[in-house]
């Protein structure tokens, strides 16, 4: 096979011409001496970097999808896609991204740099340790885990912590389903308080939301302080700050807070910042990187995690709540084999045309347009255009959404890089410059958590009963008792559907949403309504990723995907 | 108090004006081009400027320590101040150096940079996360975990490991005793297989020990497939290469295998890489970062952990065994504390002059310096200067040692950096220009585990006898059938005492070794003889160094030590 689009996104990112990381700060009037290389193709930027003025001034576009099939649909792709695209027809743009982890890279689904010939490159690195952001929050997650059971073992500054009550777990970055639940603390008395605990992916620790959220340093370390531990066996609430942990804590991050700077395919800059999880916590990646990127450029594409009902809600409740940040528009990404999947076409058979399915699950792509019009902002849906996909399928999705007065566009940045996404830059041009107004909240932080997820369940996710379980009922009682009932929620739903089954494919209707408990988040600032069974530390496949990875003795990797 | 001795380490370190790492690069014929930087102040290294040639032709100096108090005698600050004394007497030198661990900087120890005016900066990156080495580390380290626990559960390519027989432990770089002993694998099925095992600390991976060891990449990888994991049901050993681990472990220690230019105090260069235990493993830093330094300099100025009769004697017959360096003088750091320490005075005196106890602790001076003269090297004694010790202290050591025919001069480089060892630098100049031969090896490594091991015990620690109990000697057949019995042996001993009893100070006589068990370590090439508890994951003190640590949100640090 000779045509591109048979390579792999490693073949493609190692081909690549890459400029030197000081031409890319150069291009967003960086000078060298203001950044902090990581090599010739990373580099920190320091948070004086971020101008509120020029913050105020660019355009950020949220990159969000329809309910997805389990491959994804292609947000990370779109979203450098269009960067591409926006900067080919002259308006100086930077995608600002998530950083992938390491976990499913020698898992399953492989890294999280873009694919085809929209990547952000060094795609290696990006994929692997980067910057070192990841360990850095690990470490610190950990230095909390250690100075609380040292706090039960010692007899000096003894707060009294009741093992059975810490909810603070370690963090690993990897797919290791063995250290999910663990006992710790083995070996009599010199080895620790025995208890029940476990590990969670690095991506799930709450250090993560936090560093996504901070202003800066200082908001960085209040935060930190601020995170629930456990109670003592009077029942008292402890936090980091009665450990003192988050002055050490901020030390371990003092590199990690900065944004990254890295480019594009096409040597446009790509700011790369944060993972947090898109269930658990916002899903989207740090508020200095999206404002970093922001005062660089007069556009910024960002993408939140998993569908709209999950991302692009969180994004604007919790991100925008707590940043003041506001999109002037958001692209939904929609493909072909995702309609189909809706309709009722089995995963195994979406390659194959089905206009019948295709028409069916559009009320999916429709209800996330619904939503988008509840937040106030003006949609572009963009269509992820797939080879297998038929010109019949493209104009019935196209016609649809004519017909719903949103635009649309197709996206073919995976086959062609920024000349495959022009169209869809002009139309997010358009839409970015017919927006007056900030985003409606779907809530008032002012309203009760039960009622924030009432609101959240009927008028994003369609639900017609929301229950509470006895434990979730309990848990409002003691968000009540720890202060976060004016903060926002963030609900760990299933991605799969608008329901909390993820077998209820299209636009499921007269659904109750069942909450089991809600988690604090305390340091973040949200609480975490759980309606589902959540994996917070995945394990590895039958046959790993990292079984067919190599490198050789001039560096070269192969087998990452 | 004005008097600069009494700045802490991590005020003289902050306030040094640092070159740029440009600027340390070019002074050792390094272009830019050359160089990956991270950040201003620090490099990575290509392999490529390794030159065997310049290898052969330059002088490497072993520092190495008489038996140690818990305090430490100041190997790594001589170490650096003799690099700086050498410069200042015109040997262009580069001081070569392990990276410190996370844990101690938040337990109690501190950093491992150096002290006073003798220091390797940015001391705080260096003490942090760095470069991200021990992070890759502990990552391929975990992987392996992974993949073993994740075969166990998998049905595809299963290889029947005995869950029971797993030695491999997962690490992580903190203080955390509650990890030493765990049970993993809980929560039923989905969880994995329930075992015992527990976490190390990283600076104890095995992976660490053979990155040190490793010429290259293909090197490094070969090492780590023959890591040993454990046992099939049917008792047929499993390595790393069973699994196919190696190939991903390598790709995560892409960057992790290329050491670290900084700089010293003075503006000279330094090299920091890896950072074995010197018990469980070799306790010095890559043979890379050495051979890098050689091909750099003309001098090369390296330490090895704990006292000479472990760090010395492991790096001769095991680092320069496998890489062909050898050094052409060993400079052995004495103190006046340390020599009263062995004559009796209780630790906490030794600060009060004591010229009996003085006497006394020569003993154990000069055994270390009759081990020096087994290894066929030239020795120079270094009386690291401490401003309690008196003229009168000092004297009684030099004069012992002219003596005994052995070169002495005093190191004040804590006090006073380069210009307090220039005295030092001259005589070890003389030194390095009187060697004409290689090292003497302890032990042929055709003599069989046991033979190796009492020749160490007879020879260096001055032992009568050697027990082997039950399990040292069924350990002996499992290391004939891995076929370890031709490898060098790593003899894991208390630092505080020649003999295996951490209280007999001085130079014990008449005592048996014993040896309880011997571990394998197939990868890096080694087994491990155990003669007394080998603590791998430490705790955190009562009151431990992190709660005093901050950040401002200029990203200035305090409480670092």
């Amino acid at each position: 096979m000779t045509s591109k689009q048979y390579q792999s996104d490693l073949q493609i990112a190692q081909a690549a011409k890459l400029k030197h990381i000081k031409d890319i700060a150069q291009s967003v009037n960086i000078s060298d001496s203001d950044i902090e290389m990581y090599g010739n193709y990373k580099a920190k930027l320091p948070l004086e970097l971020i101008n509120e003025d020029k913050v105020a001034e660019s355009n950020m576009v949220l990159v969000t999808a329809m309910t997805p099939t389990p491959a994804g649909e292609g947000k990370t792709t779109t979203s450098i896609g269009l960067s591409e695209g926006l900067n080919k027809i002259g308006k100086k743009t930077t995608v600002v991204l998530r950083e992938p982890s390491l976990g499913p890279v020698f898992g399953m689904k492989g890294g999280a740099a873009g694919g085809g010939y929209s990547q952000v490159v060094p795609m290696e690195d990006i994929n692997l340790h980067f910057t070192g952001d990841f360990a850095a929050i690990e470490k610190a997650n950990n230095l909390l885990a250690a100075l609380i059971d040292n706090n039960i073992q010692s007899k000096e500054d003894n707060l009294g912590i009741d093992p059975r009550t810490v909810e603070w777990k370690r963090v690993m970055d990897m797919n290791d389903r063995s250290l999910r639940e663990i006992v710790s603390g083995m070996g009599g008395k010199p080895g620790g308080m025995m208890r029940e605990t476990g590990f969670n992916i690095t991506a799930a620790s709450e250090i993560m939301a936090i560093l996504c959220l901070a202003k800066d340093m200082d908001d960085l370390k209040e935060k930190m302080g601020n995170i629930y531990v456990g109670d003592t066996y009077d029942g008292k609430a402890v936090f980091a700050k009665d450990l003192n942990a988050q002055g050490a804590m901020a030390v371990l991050l003092k590199d990690a807070i900065k944004p990254n700077l890295v480019q594009t395919l096409e040597g446009n800059p790509a700011i790369i910042h944060g993972g947090p999880f898109a269930n658990i916590a916002q899903g989207t990646n740090s508020v200095i990187a999206t404002k970093m990127g922001m005062s660089l450029s007069d556009y910024v594409v960002t993408e939140a995690g998993f569908g709209a009902d999950l991302g692009a809600e969180k994004f604007l409740d919790i991100k925008c709540g707590y940043s003041g940040l506001s999109p002037k528009a958001i692209v939904l990404v929609a493909t072909v084999r995702a309609l189909k999947y809706h309709g009722g076409q089995a995963l195994e058979d979406l390659k194959k045309p089905n206009t019948v399915a295709l028409v069916k699950g559009l009320e999916n792509l429709e209800k996330h347009i619904e939503n988008i019009k509840t937040f106030g902002l003006p949609g572009v849906v963009s269509i992820n255009k797939f080879v297998s996909d038929t010109d019949e399928e493209i104009d019935i999705i196209v016609n649809r959404c004519k017909e719903l007065g949103v635009k649309v566009a197709l996206c073919e940045g995976w086959e062609k890089g920024g000349d495959g996404c022009t169209d869809l830059a002009k139309e997010v041009v358009k839409a970015v410059e017919s927006c007056t107004t900030r985003y409606k909240p779907v809530y008032e932080w002012e309203l009760s958590v039960k009622e924030k997820i009432e609101r959240i369940a009927r008028k994003i996710y369609g639900a017609k009963d929301i229950e509470f379980l006895p434990k979730a009922k309990q848990n409002l009682k003691k968000i009540e008792r720890i202060g976060l009932n004016d903060k926002p929620v963030c609900i760990a739903k299933t991605q799969y559907s608008f329901s909390d089954d993820p077998k209820a494919l299209g636009k499921p209707e007269k659904f109750t949403l069942t909450v089991r408990e809600i988690e604090i988040a305390s340091g973040a600032g949200f609480c975490i309504p759980i309606t589902g069974n959540m994996l917070r530390m995945p394990g590895l496949p039958a046959k790993p990723a990292a079984v067919g990875m190599d490198i050789d003795n001039k560096g070269k990797i192969t087998g990452l995907s």
